[in-house]
């Protein structure tokens, strides 16, 4: 019997994003310091460091790049206003032409920050030096999987998604019949009429023909150019050895997937801690009535004032206690069974027996913190992926979807009242959350095992698929299709052929016998 | 936090397959017994009960039908011979309708068995009795489906695989891109030359087409004459709640799957046990050369005699001492380093640390041991998915292949010789070892959970994919892109229409001009 003893320790090298993503990301780093691992993260110097500087296990690598934090935190800001407030009151067109031009913003930054690192020779020597046996990549952002390619090391992404699943299609390789596999972002769910097919079939085209148009050209370039030979993005994303994604069967719709893509989705939830005393003894005021969890994420701190008095006010007309999380101005139809908190230890809450109910605006560590602890919610998606994450919940039956632009305080409590008062809601809840912890092994515990996995043996290539050597024409067999759509055009041809020729024979005998 | 506790006993009725299937099967229902659960087995009174008779902790629920074992025995010699002597001698249609014509005489012998079951009211009405929680069945042959379906619980399936992924993908709505996915019993490896993936489209194609001429008619009618209501095989067989495949990375090619499918191949392994004194006695006298492990399967009693003598001359060449498992005639050639068992203890000896190859049919039971202890293996493929696991092997680069009907005895002896001496077969075989060994959890572990996880939730619908609830051509998006082309090709039209009708509007306008 060959038989493996435990992980040895490993150097890895992180390539990180931002926000929840790196809320998320950081507990698979904590597990793998746990376990002995030593942990660099490459540190772009626009990130927000509160939170990770609490963290002195990691060695932060800090990247600098020629534009501040407030820079981004400003771009961050203009789209979140573009997303919350101008989308309804401007077109389609004006609100992609400024989403496009936001993006490119983005990615040309991001390019910034690549150069800061692979064109940096004594950065790049040290790391080399430094003898990463892996690197972990969220690929929000592209680089991380060139940073490996230079190093010559095998990475694992951990990644929740891309829009229209382009990354995960056209680089990983995943396979998605559009017929039944609704597109990221589409806010589509597995059942769809014939009319949504066509919607998702046309929405993967058209995020395909976006990523080849704006995406993929420039990058294929970049890449080439560093590395030294003609390559593109997909090429290298696909050297990918494990795809950890950030969600599970709780969530998604089941689809095919590779043997090298994991889903994980949950591995930061945790059973609940206590809470602060002062918020356990609010809580405990609620009473049988209970609590109501509100939250709109890390990123949105605050709402105009209109928008925070309807929502005040609704709150206020409602039996339960409510924990807002809320760093804006205190509106002044605030009830007093609403505290607003400029933190709150989330998971902690919903796992709270005197949980009811959960306000959110649909993010996925929220969305699972809820699964975990079997919370049904009220989602008021604002941008990116929360609309379609909320759009997962309400096809599950755990929640009740708002529109954050249409919104009135009457809707607010009547879809408070239903996730509560209608039972169909706690059992989905608590359906899925079953499911969740019903697992062989638990999603950090997966997470950590596949990134071991990788170091024991320098790569997991059982596991990836040979699609990576085909053309996009001969994983479709368009090329064995068309020669066999021509051998079949003329055996047609010649057989209609021949029966013409032996009919004009047979016509002549036919007529020379009649004129004999 | 929602907890489960840990698994209630269960009481599970199994449909089981014959021959390597139950050795299978039987390590399941075995690891089930030990964790409580309560297993009845429909045991066909043709089935061999020598193995399952050491088993008193199941219940064999005899199912007696109208023909002897004897007969069912004949059936099989009648296959094996055709397979084993006579397919080289014959042309490929003369094979091809002898097996159609042995294949459609099992069905028919399996529809009598299923209408002892289905059909017999006091069987079906003590079934229902008592109170099962689960069906698990091997879909060898259909029936076990319609058993769970007419007791109406739910089932799971064991199964290593259908001829051209048949059943998989048309019942169980498994994607395989014929690009890279080979067929099974089809030879070919994930990396196809352009005319092997043209093979291996026609392969499926093929396969699709007999499975909708040959099986699924009588099935469909059967099926919905038991059920009293229309219905297909497919349609029966596509409710099942998990489908175990025994098979894993190791030996599979990377393939898109669905998550209700779990990749268990091995599950039967285990680390050996000491051998019996006498064997333990040869075995040591082989001193540094070691030992090679000979054995045809379980089906395969006896050669001819050219064959043997053939076999055992090659084999009286080689350093090593041989263990062959052969019930036949003493062959003349044997040498003094051959012993031949009427039975061997397959997984001990090649857990042996003096084990140095493996003379294997390509049978997947054995061909796990030989991974999970890692040792490389000539492969003498003779019949059914033989060929295939050692084309799969040979790929892997694990395994040297002969021909059973071509081989002399110098290839056995240059073969034997290959594999012990080129080191490459060697490190092959312990890298797949390790991958098989170095998994989350064990096959046989993640078997049970899953059987456990339909009896805890009574199903496990949240792995099923909607595709399930498609037609082939809504699956293939056929009805959108046949709309979308009548649209474009209705613009075409009209755009050129009005080209022509501007044109000719000029043309008029210029020579009612030039007229003037």
């Amino acid at each position: 019997m060959v038989c493996l003893g435990a992980a040895s320790t490993g150097n890895v090298l992180v390539w990180p994003a931002d926000h929840s993503h790196w809320i998320n990301l950081k507990v698979i780093m904590k597990e793998l310091t746990a376990r002995g691992h030593h942990i660099t993260v490459l540190w772009p110097s626009f990130f927000h460091k509160t939170d990770s500087s609490r963290l002195p296990s990691f060695h932060l690598e800090e990247v600098t790049v020629p534009f501040p934090t407030a820079e981004m935190d400003a771009l961050l800001r203009e789209f979140l206003y573009l997303s919350m407030y101008e989308k309804p009151e401007i077109s389609l067109w004006e609100f992609s032409f400024r989403f496009y031009h936001l993006i490119m913003d983005l990615f040309s930054r991001n390019k910034i920050l690549c150069d800061m690192v692979v064109l940096n020779e004594e950065r790049m020597k040290k790391l080399q030096l430094a003898g990463f046996d892996l690197l972990i990549a969220d690929p929000l952002m592209p680089c991380g999987e060139l940073v490996a390619e230079k190093l010559q090391i095998p990475f694992v992404y951990s990644f929740r998604f891309s829009a229209g699943n382009t990354l995960e299609r056209l680089c990983g390789a995943l396979p998605a019949p559009p017929s039944y596999v609704p597109a990221s972002t589409s806010e589509l769910t597995d059942r769809m009429s014939y009319t949504e097919r066509m919607k998702n079939l046309l929405f993967y085209s058209l995020h395909d023909f976006i990523f080849h148009q704006f995406i993929l050209r420039d990058w294929n370039q970049y890449y080439s150019d560093v590395l030294g030979r003609p390559t593109t993005l997909c090429e290298t994303m696909g050297k990918a050895e494990m795809w950890l994604i950030r969600t599970y069967w709780d969530f998604e719709f089941p689809r095919p997937f590779l043997p090298n893509f994991e889903f994980v989705g949950g591995l930061h939830c945790q059973p609940a801690k206590p809470l602060p005393e002062e918020m356990e003894e609010f809580v405990q005021s609620s009473g049988d009535h209970g609590i109501v969890v509100f939250s709109l994420g890390s990123m949105v701190q605050n709402l105009t004032d209109e928008k925070s008095n309807m929502v005040a006010l609704a709150l206020s007309q409602i039996p339960q206690k409510v924990v807002w999380r809320y760093k804006g101005k205190r509106p002044d139809t605030l009830g007093s069974n609403t505290r607003l908190y400029d933190w709150i230890p989330q998971n902690d809450l919903l796992g709270h027996p005197k949980t009811k109910a959960f306000i959110t605006h649909g993010g996925t560590n929220g969305i699972y913190e809820a699964i975990y602890h079997g919370i049904p919610m009220v989602g008021i998606p604002l941008f990116a992926d929360q609309p379609d994450n909320i759009a997962h919940m309400r096809a599950k039956g755990m929640a009740v979807e708002l529109n954050f632009h249409t919104m009135t305080a009457q809707d607010l409590v009547e879809a408070v009242n239903a996730v509560i008062h209608n039972s169909m809601y706690k059992e989905n809840a608590v359906r899925l959350s079953q499911i969740h912890h019903d697992q062989p092994v638990k999603p950090l515990d997966r997470a950590v095992f596949w990134i071991e996995f990788v170091m024991r043996h320098k790569n997991a290539k059982h596991l990836r698929p040979a699609a990576h050597h085909l053309t996009w024409y001969q994983y479709h067999c368009l090329d064995i299709l068309a020669f066999l759509t021509v051998c079949t055009a003329v055996f047609i041809f010649s057989a209609v052929k021949c029966c013409m020729f032996c009919c004009r024979k047979c016509g002549r005998v036919i007529k020379k016998r009649k004129t004999e």
